[in-house]
């Protein structure tokens, strides 16, 4: 079995993170990591090789596929490169805020036959797993509502805020795929609303902190998600899945099972801090179903066309706040 | 301490609940019970002095306060004739599905000074009671979030959802109530959305049985209540509050602690399974606080306003549900 | 259907507890109330009938049945003299320390065909019945293993420990009538240890004040208790059932279903702080049992025969203790 | 930094594991595995240099430390071995089943000024290492009891069974060990009892399946350990530590945190199904541990006095079981 050979593009906080996931995977070949403002120190105890020019990546034909991990912005240019480069590619998300320039990515992804998957890792976490297994298993029976609290656990830089979207776009993007894999359904309208309740300067920046989005699912279901950008207590990541037959739950993972019982009350953990805490299990996942979609020569589970979709239903939910009234999702 | 005499007008389910707790209070002398359909081997039972004629408890000098639990189109005209007759009132949800009736009633309360409680008995319950401090103490911070979620086992019969002014009025009417009572706030913005997901027949009655409702309250918090006519695992309570430095949720109650563990999982037991179960004891508190404002003279902490404004929110709602867009309350 | 007619004996705080649960029972007529020691508001806020000479009770034909709540040293004597005069009886444990008195008593209660129930209450609480069941059923297989921790909230006074026969005929009793219940197997062995870690003037009355308890049934399953004096957090009551196909566990009640979630952890309820608050329905339930008895003329489910086994194998735990040895228990 | 240069003896399933994880590591140089039944197929996919004799390991001067993975049998003479050869040894439980035996490797170990680790894995746990930050810190005040239950998911190969030293010996060590070191304490005297209950080929092997052993420790603290060698739902690994402030509990861990309510219950994951799966983390850290007292030339906190401490309570346990009464432990 030969190792998949890899090229990472950007190595930044989640580049760092993908790097040393496929470090330990027995069946990759890291071959170069490329970041402008790479982390020498880093890179030096992981003994890389690493440049601070992507096209040694793109011109590298040893390179079989590359991980896009450098600012969005970037994104939606370097997978064009890459599939003209004939790379298989994983791109965190998103691709482009832009529906049309996501279009073209996926264009040039199609006309060269690449593999293209997203980073939606939460698809990779065992909790969703599950609950997607109660809703295709028909354990809940037909699907009526879904539920989902998605929270950070502080905001990020103001400046990060500017440029991310909104919070539609950068956070609740996540959720927005979340509900289409969960109901194996697309969205049909959306209404959103939100406060700015955490600070002020998110506000300035035209955003805002606290959100609730409503959507009706073509199926039927509806679908309420809320937002925070501070729950004080850590990284909330909660959903429901209801039915005709029941419901069922993901709750919080926490750093141990202990419960302290004192005069003041029955202390257990609170959630895991952060994404790299709390998804680092699916963040491994996703990377595996990359290499072995390309082993396998097959689709890769979470593509372009679901990447493309999050982005519509974000800005949907962008024109319905800004509009005040509910948005219909073309077909 | 003399005890407080009592007429009951209505002995359906929730008429008979109310009865047997005024029986077991120390304080409070059952006079007399009214009821057109008397259940005769139930009033028999407990050696009750019945009648069949609502006139026979308002012309009785000695009673009091009246417990209206009759059906709710009776409501507000006897609220009327209660306060006509110099007795405090005691009256189940709703006063009148029209505002406009509501008014006339409290205007008959407010005149002839008697007192006038009305049936939001789950402001009573423990777990919302526990809410509510977190709130008001700080425990939380500034309110960001409320959200509700609020399902029964299974939907009423066809003829009582037709006369029951809808799933807002009727079900959500609750919810709006927590609602106002958890924030302390009022409701600016109501967004309705619902479907037919449980049973044709409520759609054909031009009604819905799924739904969510989404809210703007003026002190800026955002709120979402989801509801569902039929849970078919049981009565479906809770409700989180969530601030600036914590959130607090409110889980089901059950039959036991009891937690079963087989190879076919970790078990542990349902909700229970409807209101007369799952809110006993707020009945007996609602009751108590009743009497208690009689004898101290004080105003019921929930009282005509607070039914008035669950109907301007539930009609919002319905507003907004037939119209398709969110719906502004007037102050 | 006639009422049965009780009579008190002895209104200290578990029988003020009774007394306020008879009073709510329709199908029973409260004669009389009696304690030499009586608190007289308490009394006649209840608008009770009451005497300081317990031969009113006995000589009262009309009274069927009374309720011994008096100190324990009084307990057989009233049994004997209750019997003698037809009335049944329903004794708080334990019946007394001496086993012999306790066989004396028995056979006055036999020979006179009065009903005798005594007051293991845990047997009618939900949490441990549900545990039954699972035992009973076969939800659990063959029985394997029993677990009982039992945790008082704090110490009595030490005068209380110096007259209460020492922690395992106390305490401790409740929890081998417990083991007695859920197994539906006698006692063959018993090994007992403590420690005086609490308090050392328990130490210098000659008791120690935390303990295990260990025993093995006639059924081949094993058991062990724990208990102490001081669980600073409540009243910690919790069991477990292990057998062939799973285990059931019995968790602790608490006063609210509520989470706060905030920096410092996530926070629900403590054990509900003592028995009155943790035991309160099946205290109920109990006397409910015993009324049902005498009106069905049926034997009470725990009787005469459970109150001396306990007794017996809390003597048993005690020569253990004593002799650091395991003690068999004669069949 | 110098990598270090370990060789791995036995390579069985838990040597496997330990092969696995140091291949992970950064700062470690697998030079050799040794089997004599070496898994090929399982060696060549990681590429793995082996051997079936372990002198090509001792006599490597290059190889600084060894992992003892081999039959138990074998540990004392391999660590003598390793002793002789300037290694560092880390050594799976038990050392010896003969504590004389256990001495004599000791002996070698500190003679040579050799590191020795054993494989108490647990210790590693983040749920214990809780349990003892909470003894440690005060949390709890000062300990009362520990209760330990540790059941397995089903038992061994009869032949297993035979050659293991017994239930005592084999499965409690590991509890014995956790005692000591939650507690922080040595153990005073042992009382053990045991009953066949799950296989009665067991009971022919002379060993029991099914145990409760209670410990007085040097603190006076009290100890019970439950063991199962079935328990058919999973793998059972919780314990509680009670102190004069409060009491700290360690659950199970679960593949999930979701939650299934339907008709049928509220049903959660069941214990993670053994050692492999439970256990994992603590595998990685253990070593880690190892690697950290090799470079920084510390002691590791668990060494030959810990695996030598915990046969002598096991020896007792048995002592205990066959003599029918409590065993004290000489200092």
């Amino acid at each position: 079995m030969n190792p998949v050979t890899v090229g990472v593009l950007g190595a930044g906080r989640i580049g760092k993170l993908h790097t040393e996931n496929i470090l330990r995977m027995a069946d990759v070949n890291l071959k170069m990591v490329c970041d402008p403002y790479l982390d020498e120190v880093w890179a030096g105890n992981l003994n890389l090789k690493t440049t601070y020019q992507p096209e040694r990546i793109f011109s590298d034909s040893e390179i079989e596929a590359v991980l896009i991990c450098s600012p969005s912005p970037l994104h939606a240019e370097q997978i064009i490169e890459a599939a003209n480069t004939g790379k298989h590619v994983f791109c965190e998300k998103p691709i482009a805020l832009d529906p049309d320039r996501i279009v073209e990515a996926l264009e040039a992804v199609e006309k060269k036959g690449v593999k293209l998957q997203v980073g939606f890792n939460r698809r990779f976490d065992m909790n969703f797993v599950r609950l997607k297994e109660a809703v295709d298993s028909g354990k809940i029976g037909r699907l009526h509502l879904i539920r989902i609290t998605s929270r950070d656990p502080s905001p990020p830089p103001i400046n990060y805020v500017k440029e991310s979207g909104g919070i539609f776009l950068d956070m609740t993007i996540h959720d927005f795929d979340m509900v289409r894999y969960l109901s194996g359904s697309e969205v049909e309208e959306v209404y959103a609303t939100g406060s700015v309740l955490v600070d002020s300067d998110i506000g300035k920046a035209g955003d805002v902190d606290t959100a609730i989005i409503m959507m009706r699912l073509k199926n039927g279901a509806l679908v309420v998600i809320d937002n925070s950008r501070q729950a004080v207590y850590g990284y909330d990541q909660r959903a429901e899945v209801f039915g005709s037959k029941g419901s069922m739950l993901a709750l919080n993972k926490t750093s141990s099972e202990t419960v302290l019982t004192t005069k003041e009350g029955v202390v257990s953990d609170q959630p895991l801090h952060f994404f790299l805490e709390r998804y680092g299990e699916s963040y491994r996942a996703e990377i595996e179903e990359f290499i072995r979609a390309i082993r396998k020569d097959s689709e890769p589970t979470v593509g372009g066309k679901d990447g493309l979709a999050s982005i519509l239903i974000g800005q949907a939910a962008k024109e319905s706040l800004r509009e005040g009234r509910p948005i219909q999702l073309e077909t």
